[in-house]
């Protein structure tokens, strides 16, 4: 732990603190930036932080991608692996990790150009995948998933030293407003918001169905809200949500009998590699975040 | 209980059975009816089974009503009555039962021609009010409310005989999508579903809180919503949703900042006032159902 050279330090002070974003959310030269976002895109993302692409994907690639999400849950190799987590109470499978290593398709998926392309004109440097996940909302009885932000988990529990990371949701069922969908605060990720508490060894078990530290106050999430509202990522199965790693963003429950699932990827710059963890004894594990970074090759 | 002779039976059979509404939905003749509602209201609502009135109330109104509700649920007589209701957890109130015997303002509203005329026009019958009670669901942490039909539970633990009753939920927030609206099944109302399981003693001091019996199962709701879709009702503070005592409902979970508050009345026609339960042994307080009916006067 090194809190003295640390611009983000969280879950240490007693009350909660609004720290300025030392680092750029859009890398490189906009103006001579390659790759699928256009300059409004791009400058969009910078202020809002985050982007919806609304077919990013079309009906054939869902429904293979649907078949193989289907075959991941049913699969007993997968299925018992500690890197796959179920549900409190029902044991049904709510999501499985490192999908882009045990899944071809999947592994694709992560390199597409639409995806891993867009990626490296965001963060303008060599990238891997930090972390990838299978995400099964079921209807009727899914709980929410309280407002966090990724990068202060990843920078206490993982050791991202900065904010050069961003992620993908790919929806492979349609998200409406009453299925749990992604929401997010617009503009949050501008501000680095420090959590109050400290984190338990082996938080990490328990945090994946229910998160207790790390959370932010009520009274910054209010204030967050009333300057940048709300946003409810809503869309077709095949759209995706693009998102910078400090945005502020949850679910709420799901009791409608419609499933939502999406697959989820989280790139990282090579340059911002994980380190040693910031506020936790000993980093988690390698499928929660990439311990041995290759650089990611580009699908054909 | 009278098994025999109930043509709505629940909690009763191992599975669950879809059995026909043998009740009108509009009572009287459409067409000579004298009320708010124009025949084609009339019409939505019989073949929906609710009713959406984006602007009931003016916002002055809603103005004195949230001051009382704010009175309400700091005022130590309300919030210490055994029909007041907490959060589990964190204690915050979350329902005033009675409002219309403990606030002369919202005894007021439940006898406002705008409710009470509407009501008389579609139970053609004297009303009064068999419940009636405040809402409050917090931001930031308020859980969900699954679905339900209020009659089946008004049936089977309190004892009303027949479909001839119905609910107005009159917003005093504003009900957005993502802060855990009321959502209903339209047309879901046609159908008694009665739900498997017995009902214990004293189920209702934990049903306020969490539902366990009573529930309807997953292939039902799903078949509902496959034949009906969901209806999410959102609207500005001031809005009320009308909905048949029949109609399957329940809201998601809450995690904005955004509180939802609203004042709920449920009426029902005199000649249908509630008997023994006919399905338990003994009725539930009269908080939540009235016992000792008188017909209802309109304010003027």
């Amino acid at each position: 732990m090194r809190p003295l050279e640390d611009p983000y330090p969280s879950r240490i002070a007693p009350s909660p603190e609004w720290l300025p974003r030392l680092d750029p959310v859009v890398y490189g030269n906009a103006e001579r930036s390659v790759g699928p976002l256009s300059p409004r895109q791009l400058a969009d993302y910078e202020r809002d932080g985050y982007l919806i692409l609304p077919e990013l994907l079309d009906g054939e690639e869902v429904a293979a991608l649907r078949a193989e999400l289907g075959r991941l849950s049913r699969e007993p190799t997968i299925t018992e692996r500690e890197s796959t987590i179920t549900e409190p109470g029902s044991g049904t499978v709510r999501t499985i990790f490192e999908i882009h290593k045990v899944s071809p398709l999947f592994d694709s998926l992560a390199r597409d150009p639409r995806l891993a392309g867009l990626v490296s004109q965001v963060l303008d440097d060599a990238i891997y995948v930090n972390q990838s996940r299978l995400n099964f909302k079921p209807g009727f009885r899914a709980k929410e998933f309280y407002w966090h932000s990724d990068f202060e988990t990843w920078h206490v529990e993982d050791g991202m030293p900065r904010m050069r990371a961003l992620s993908i949701s790919v929806a492979l069922t349609d998200n409406d407003s009453f299925n749990g969908p992604l929401m997010v605060i617009p503009g949050s990720h501008w501000w680095f918001l420090s959590c109050v508490g400290e984190t338990p060894d082996d938080h990490y078990k328990k945090s994946l169905k229910k998160q207790e530290y790390g959370v932010p106050d009520d009274e910054s999430l209010a204030r967050m809200v009333e300057a940048g509202g709300i946003a409810v990522a809503t869309g077709k199965a095949g759209s995706a949500t693009v998102f910078d790693c400090n945005l502020m963003h949850g679910s709420n429950s799901n009791i409608t009998p419609f499933p939502r699932s999406n697959a989820f990827f989280a790139y990282n710059a090579m340059s911002n590699a994980v380190v040693e963890p910031f506020g936790a004894s000993r980093p988690r594990p390698a499928f929660l975040s990439e311990r041995a970074p290759q650089p990611l090759k580009l699908a054909a």
